[in-house]
């Protein structure tokens, strides 16, 4: 059945789904409510016309600036600079911060061509300096990339980057997730989970 | 975001797919081609227009009747009956089969209301009885339900049922599956498997 074998090959193409969940979710489909397949098949196609890019700090909005940039709740003096858009989606639903973000679109990747010209680190600089024309300047910037060898590298190159630019630049810290246990925590986060040792 | 969150809820009612993955597959959506993104949609919004029941058999079916009911290269001596349409897409998929099917849309279980009038019984006698005056009447019925209780049930139903039709009546195999291991089978398929063992 062409159909069903189409849809099954598309649904394998989203990460994370292999030919057993694609058929589940097709014969789901098959025999599902119709108008749930509508507004699925609605929603999917309107997705990439409804949420932009934030011409701010590059985070996915469905209005531009993006209501973390136009909030008037936020604290303008800590900036938060995460890899991808979604990273800021994680953060927000973790509720923990107020500041604002800014998306680098990418990690630094010499081997893949990604340069920092590639990476919105140019934008980032513009955004501190033009900060400090402003009732509130930033004061911090939280690398917020993840704790691998891409991520580190970014982080060193953009803290390097930005010495001379009078801001604090913090690293989000690495250890052992809560939750996690001692005897399965990798030698590297154990290592950096001691380096980082606070005092109690 | 409201359309972003609102795929991921939809995504989320299909079968075995969490928030988590919701969200992987919505991010993925918003930085895929948007061919891709469309094809998907159409493709769910098409799937059942596309696909039928086939008027013989029950399964699932783009023409009526099924290729497989209307194939000239099946056995038609044998019939073999399963619980859902995608139980013959999963038989016919291991290509181990080349008879007929019956499909019952269900199975016995009169906790839920579903006795032997609400499933496809009464059009397998009917086959069964018209087979006969054809050129290859049907010699065998395999019953294909799962080896639950509620398909045991089914298949001992429909045993008794076929008792007077003059067709042999057996059941798929049960026991420990290829590639299984004796100390991860439960006693209760290790009990069948060793009901069933076979001269080897």
């Amino acid at each position: 059945m062409k159909a069903l074998e189409d849809l099954v090959t598309l649904f394998t193409r989203l990460p994370g789904i292999g030919r057993k969940s694609a058929l589940r979710m097709t014969y789901y489909l098959l025999k599902a409510d119709p108008r749930f397949a509508q507004s699925l098949a609605e929603q999917i196609a309107g997705l990439q016309d409804q949420i932009k890019f934030c011409s701010v700090c590059g985070s996915y909005t469905e209005s531009d600036p993006c209501p973390v940039c136009s909030g008037l709740d936020r604290d303008r003096r800590i900036l938060c600079v995460v890899e991808q858009p979604q990273d800021v989606i994680t953060i927000e639903a973790s509720r923990e911060y107020r500041g604002l973000y800014h998306v680098l679109g990418g990690l630094l990747s010499p081997l893949d061509g990604i340069g920092p010209d590639k990476l919105r680190i140019a934008s980032l600089i513009q955004r501190i300096r033009k900060s400090r024309n402003e009732s509130v300047p930033i004061q911090e910037v939280v690398l917020a990339t993840n704790p691998t060898v891409e991520g580190d590298t970014t982080a060193l190159y953009i803290r390097k980057v930005l010495e001379q630019e009078g801001v604090a630049v913090t690293r989000l810290a690495t250890g052992i997730p809560v939750g996690g246990d001692l005897e399965y925590a990798d030698r590297l986060t154990l290592a950096r989970s001691f380096r980082g040792r606070m005092p109690l």
